[in-house]
């Protein structure tokens, strides 16, 4: 189904509203959860609302949670996110982060007790829209084994990280594993195979099966064992920051998805030097001589990470958002009670 | 070869001091290097020195040259390298980021126009010896395509996270390449495939055969495009920061592996909060849950980042270290001259 962004973030901010959210709180939802609708990640725009809804009946995340400081010294802000809407929970910590790096140069907030916030890329991206260079991670429940284990034991911990440009920020947006399981979904769902292997199967062979990966749930580390350090460092970086629970304190106290997560945003003011000028065109011509690489395919030049976003972007808010027939069901649903 | 601790390290001290580097430079260099060397990181270690002699003697390293503050803001330092010794310069740096992480909770420093910086965990490590977590990383010039090209466009930049622990930190050291150019030929050498895909080889087809990698120069970033991204990510950062040259300035003026390139140290303070003890009672359970995990093979437990190389570490300081033949000759006569 394809809906146009205004109607979709209407109706998905009705259902927040009858979901309890006060009008602040359902407007940013509503937001962002269309806006990555529109960005092609569907997986933590509409699709996530029906399961934000059931989250909240179970208790799992409570609307009234608002960020409390808990600790500040310097540049080093640290809060209690009491179980509060994690998109909510990140805004205001990924602001924070940018008021101390006004002060300070750099800003580093970390919040634990908090909840999903959908889209990692969100906070970072939003940081260097307001000219900052944003940095944030998270720590997960458990969803992919340790290298050299078949059990899962980390979380697919995203790292973030984004550019301010003088036009659109460059932004990357990195999972610890080479594909999410809503992906293996979609590619099983389309009778596809993975483009590369995506993890192993039940009998310990790395396999381009997105069934048979769902099945033994042995998703890929990125890079193997240096994803599966990476993710572990992560966690206990999360941890460390926002004495906050760790990927197995959550696994042991299941909350949801998420549930409970400790949440790191470190924000960097280009300015600070006086040196703004120059340095853009040094981004510049960084990212110049990137396009200019030799491309394997001729019609396809060399892309930066947020290009094809940004195409897509700009062609769904003109044509209209797709949305999974049934998910948009719910959708209505919850906005019509 | 194998070479005692002591013997190797008073002999590279030797060839320091008389390439023209003065008491503490030598100390600390040969330190570094026989320590790399002594954790199995022989392509950082000895095997760097007489590549690190050519560039003195080239003039790529300026054994005068001294970190120079910039500017200054708050947590926040800038430092002109001056084309000094990488190791020098990098330590001084990470230090100084642990007296602004003392002082305002985080502490970031950052340092443009400077040299190799031997093995990228060191300086991480370091912090977190000290009882600090530790990022750092470094942008290099082009040695690996980004995803889409079949030619060299961006740096393995390698990213560095090191988490203090009651015993030994945590530590994880990842260059944005599946393998480096060293481990290639270590395995061509021993005639062995790699494990798993390395690169491409000519024909545009992923390998696991290291000398068909070596020929093609297209070494495949961790996460296929995932790493590629992150690469270009970490080099756009390490420019905003320092305010530093590029990986593709530094391809346009070449004054060797990474000269003039832009480093990034940031530390953070686990004890400003006065929850040290309850931090790393988490850390601790993290970590034991993450080894706890059912390994593969039941001879082979879950390891952490950092395990090995101190397994290796503790029987090379008793048993000796190795060192190739031909190296070892060439740091003899640097020494004896």
């Amino acid at each position: 189904m394809i809906i146009s962004y205004e109607i979709m973030k209407e109706t998905a901010k009705k259902a927040f509203l009858n979901l309890g959210l006060n009008e602040e709180q359902a407007e940013i939802c509503a937001e962002v959860h269309t806006s990555s609708s529109a960005d092609g990640v569907e997986s933590h725009g509409m699709n996530r609302i029906p399961r934000f809804a059931e989250y909240l009946k179970k208790g799992w995340i409570d609307p009234n949670g608002k960020p409390e400081l808990i600790h500040k010294k310097g540049a080093v802000e640290n809060y209690d996110g009491h179980m509060g809407i994690g998109i909510t929970n990140a805004i205001f910590a990924s602001d924070r982060a940018i008021e101390l790096a006004k002060e300070h140069g750099i800003g580093c907030v970390s919040i634990k007790n908090t909840t999903h916030w959908m889209r990692g890329g969100t906070y970072a991206w939003r940081m260097a829209k307001k000219g900052y260079m944003g940095i944030s991670w998270i720590n997960t429940e458990s969803c992919m084994p340790l290298w050299g284990s078949d059990e899962q034991g980390v979380g697919n911990n995203p790292f973030c990280i984004a550019i301010p440009r003088e036009d659109e920020p460059f932004v990357v947006d990195v999972a610890m594993s080479q594909y999410a399981y809503g992906k293996l979904g979609v590619y099983r769902l389309e009778g596809k195979k993975l483009p590369y292997p995506g993890g192993f199967d039940k009998e310990g062979n790395l396999t381009c099966d997105p069934g048979a990966i769902e099945e033994s749930r042995r998703i890929l580390p990125i890079g193997y064992w240096k994803g599966s350090g990476m993710a572990l460092a992560l966690d206990l970086a999360a941890t460390l920051m926002s004495n906050g629970k760790s990927g197995s304190d959550m696994d042991e106290e299941w909350l949801g998805s998420c549930g409970g997560c400790s949440q790191i945003f470190i924000a960097y003011d280009p300015d600070i030097f006086g040196e703004r000028d120059e340095i853009m065109e040094k981004l510049d011509r960084r990212v110049i001589a990137a396009r200019n690489k030799h491309p394997i395919h001729p019609s396809r030049p060399v892309s930066c990470p947020g290009d094809q976003t940004r195409v897509r972007r700009a062609s769904n808010m003109q044509a209209g958002i797709h949305v999974d027939d049934s998910i948009w069901r719910q959708i209505l649903e919850l906005a019509s009670n």
